[in-house]
């Protein structure tokens, strides 16, 4: 990194360093405690993501969605015991919005994945999707940077697939399973939540249900409505409480990554989800900017110029644009 | 407004001015064709809202949410009938993503709510939630602005109250009902969701459903872990197809906001929604500058370098940031 850059930076300490090194090397309490620095956006976050930041890149990263209760913290638990027994190392993160009660993630990890527990291999971590002020999706991409480094070939990231933000954190996978249930299988549902979109893979899962065929039937069917591509999104039939079918699924995500690579498509979706990073990071960057420039009191007659209707939000933006950034206002009205 | 905003803009049409007049004056296609271009982001639309801004701030805006399947568009039609009883003008926002397939909002109004079909003092409108630049509470809560405006005094927002941003939009309203059914009420579910936190009144919905009477009984003792508060969240039990329990479901909005009203605390909800929007604002102006001042060549630049783990996020942000605002760099690092 550049002179600019270490300058600009708050030395890290001595203990933050050990943290750190003591986390890369696979102990888990600290690995726990610098990825709630990244997630909490702590100043010494920063230190932790430029320094794990050139080990990634060579993760595979699998997102896996669905509506709540289509059982899929089963199927990840399932899918990542038999990557365990291919002797890969694998991360989990769970993304559920924030308890109101719990004040983080609702769900402990030996609640969530009881047949993972206590496996050195394993690691899980549950994220709190609210207040995340960088953006969800670049909050969890942080995340999944600091897991690879800390040698994680494998990263499963669960969210509940309704939501844009959820989406978003979906998308920023290589590969997308979109896990339905036969009730939630008749493509409608999964259509209004903006599913379809983003599966590379459909699952069917609790597949010992009734109707479970006629489902998979209906969703093929919605799914020949999609624009012919090179990869046809397959519908795959699971048990997750059972292990039935997840084996194919396995092997799925992997023919779905090697075409991928085979395409170039790879590095197309990698590098998109790097610039939106970016420009996550350059818009939180103009947040924190004016936070630091306009004081409360100015905000409180903004405030009530907008309440009193005298001013429009629009305008109250600009003037405190122009306010916090002065030489950039004198560019003039041209840039509006 | 200030001379300088007016040389701001772009001067509108006699068009666009005709246009605005005639959906304000509650004509339902240029209302439609209004409300396009403000959740467009066209260019027309700073025009529309800066109009519109102040005539606005004396509706009611009533948030409905939930689980998907849990009979929202029905409990929604169901309470604008009441509304419309009594003689109100009602209008429905009801945000969905995006579908691939028809590039909107999937369901059209009729399909949604054929009981509301072709009443004139009720509009309907769905927006699609994805790609909104400006943040999705933003350009909903610019949609109703037009929509109270145009005369709707009521306005119920009816989003799936699962995920970050959906959820910010159900709390961008003056109240919100959060819709359960019997199957979804156990608490857990709700929980996860994010949802106990953000309802004002709670609804089982679906209540001649088996296990409805258990349901509601299990969502109270959760919601009696919730903090004490002057409020008490009540749990209704409706049946939206059949309109049973939406009478009361209608009183006790009104006490809500009544509550709200004796308290002081509908004008702070108000106030933390405008300074929330003038924020999303500036994060949107920062990202248009961004692109802007930065051009293809140079992203493409600092993506190699990323790819190739020469450079990191936050670097790259920094470094596109000082490109941007040079003279904002000039103020050195004691900023960051």
């Amino acid at each position: 990194m550049s002179d600019s850059h270490a300058a600009e930076l708050h030395p890290p300490s001595a203990g933050l360093q050990k943290l750190l090194a003591d986390a890369l090397a696979g102990q888990k309490a600290p690995l726990a405690r610098v990825l709630s620095l990244v997630e909490n956006e702590a100043p010494e976050a920063r230190y932790v993501l430029d320094t794990t930041f050139p080990r990634t890149g060579h993760t595979v990263r699998v997102g896996i969605t669905g509506p709540p209760g289509a059982g899929k913290s089963t199927l990840v638990s399932s899918l990542a015991q038999i990557l365990r027994a291919e002797g890969e190392r694998v991360a989990i993160v769970a993304v559920d919005p924030t308890s109101p009660f719990s004040g983080g993630a609702l769900l402990g990890d030996r609640v969530r994945m009881p047949k993972l527990a206590g496996d050195e291999g394993v690691f899980i971590r549950s994220m709190a999707s609210r207040g995340s002020l960088g953006g969800l999706a670049t909050t969890t991409s942080e995340v999944c940077d600091v897991l690879e480094a800390a040698g994680y070939a494998w990263l499963l990231i669960e969210t509940v697939g309704v939501g844009q933000s959820e989406l978003e954190v979906a998308e920023s996978a290589d590969s997308v399973v979109v896990v339905l249930v036969p009730e939630s299988g008749d493509g409608v549902q999964a259509m209004k939540a903006g599913l379809m979109e983003i599966g590379d893979i459909f699952v069917l899962n609790k597949a010992d249900r009734d109707g479970a065929d006629r489902a998979a039937a209906d969703l093929k069917s919605v799914l020949a409505l999609k624009p012919a591509a090179a990869w046809r999104s397959p519908v795959l039939l699971t048990e997750a409480r059972t292990g039935q079918g997840v084996d194919a699924l396995r092997r799925t995500i992997g023919n779905h990554l090697q075409h991928l690579r085979e395409k170039g498509l790879l590095s197309v979706r990698r590098r998109r989800r790097l610039k939106g990073h970016v420009q996550d990071l350059i818009r939180a960057r103009a947040g924190e900017r004016l936070r630091a420039r306009v004081d409360e009191s100015r905000w409180d007659a903004i405030l009530e110029e907008l309440e009193a209707r005298r001013l429009a939000p629009h305008e109250a933006a600009r003037r405190l644009w122009n306010e916090a950034w002065p030489e950039d206002a004198a560019l003039g009205p041209a840039h509006d």
